[in-house]
């Protein structure tokens, strides 16, 4: 794992990194504290690892909280580049956009192969993270929504270093169920009830077929971009709590 | 309107009232801020207004947030006398639960004729309460589910001192999915997953019909009898945002 020099701005060390292809960066407090916990958070479909709405919520868990936060591009995303195949699912989805058409098909198939890729990525990246002496072997949490979901509960199914995640609305398809059925983790799920482009029923679905005991779906008006004060707020009280044994949170 | 003589008990004052034929209790904080916010809390059907979780709650938004708690019995219910009508109904519930047969048709004819009854009770209990010089005419919130949730929703609906609510599972008519098309205060609705009686359709169905852009729907697994813990420090907050103006809450 290659990092950069650091950079410091309001209390928030950032620095970025590459494991081979992989290209990511790092948040962590201006003084560390070893084994502190350690969220991972999956940007959402055709954005990337520093997209406004990821980077105020990872200062947030750094400032707030405490933890170390790291997000990677998924391939073909941010700073990485995008291949044929890659591009064809891109052109294949404003196509589906431009024609008022569900991109409901075209998005799991390349959803399905970014969390193909991007899981044993994952897996690399908490390897040279962890290894990181100011990192070390804290507690896990993943957060991420469309993409960050699809990509988020097959690494979360096969990874046990996770130890509770968040999800949002995403495109459910059969691997996902699968992957949801295999959670034995606490999970947040949140759901944009008037979503236009993916149906409240999916969200549904994949609540149902979680199997953590503990679990939770909160839903709210509004589509999938635009999530509440009070949700985001809700949301870092659940990592509190089973990140770091906070039970008043 | 009556009230007993208070007792006070772990920094609680509990007064019993009557009003007419509505029989109630009032908890409030030892010293009283005039003004405060008031919780109108509806009990569950077949149960009254000192059921243990009612209780229990009800301690916890006095002695946490200094609120003043309100509870009447429904009709038929706690201290007041069951009509016969009334009694014909708590039979056939009796006898379709004894069949294995659902309750929804009888719980549903019982629960909108007990709302009918409870809502210009409610209505007097709110004059009378405002108009004693310890309670006055601070924010009002409503709680309850299953009957609670009946009543307290068509109260809400035709009740505009009433500026925050929560409510939970209970069987959905026409009448209550109209009263939640006229919401427009914030409102939170608790969803019992896997509640045996009530299907999470109608929960889904109530949310989905509820008039008020700032709106929340909570699920979690299980039956409506067992609340999660986080969900009752999320209800906590919701109120104290709501009713105390608490932001951060």
């Amino acid at each position: 794992m290659n990092l950069t020099a650091a950079t410091t701005h309001d209390g928030v060390v950032e620095r970025a990194f590459t494991l081979g292809d992989v290209t990511g960066v790092l948040w962590s407090p201006e003084t560390p504290t070893a084994d502190a916990p350690l969220i991972l958070m999956g940007h959402t479909g055709g954005l990337h690892k520093k997209s406004p709405g990821l980077v105020a919520r990872a200062r947030n868990f750094v400032t707030g909280y405490g933890y170390t936060v790291a997000a990677i591009d998924a391939p073909g995303h941010g700073d990485r580049p995008r291949d044929e195949r890659d591009q064809q699912w891109v052109a294949e989805m404003s196509a589906a956009r431009a024609a008022g058409e569900s991109m409901r098909r075209v998005i799991t198939d390349y959803n399905a192969s970014l969390a193909e890729r991007a899981v044993p990525e994952w897996q690399a990246t908490i390897d040279a993270l962890q290894a990181l002496p100011e990192v070390g072997a804290g507690p896990i949490g993943y957060a991420g929504t469309t993409l960050g979901t699809a990509i988020g509960l097959m690494l979360t199914a096969v990874e046990s270093r996770i130890r509770v995640a968040e999800f949002g609305p995403v495109f459910v398809y059969e691997a996902l169920l699968e992957s949801a059925r295999k959670l034995t983790i606490p999970v947040r799920f949140q759901l944009a009830w008037d979503d236009p482009e993916i149906d409240r029923e999916l969200g549904l679905e994949l609540f149902g077929a979680c199997g953590s005991a503990d679990k939770a779906l909160h839903a709210f008006p509004g589509a999938h971009q635009r999530i509440p004060r009070t949700e985001i707020d809700i949301s870092a009280r659940f990592f509190a709590r089973h990140l770091r044994g906070d039970a008043a949170a």
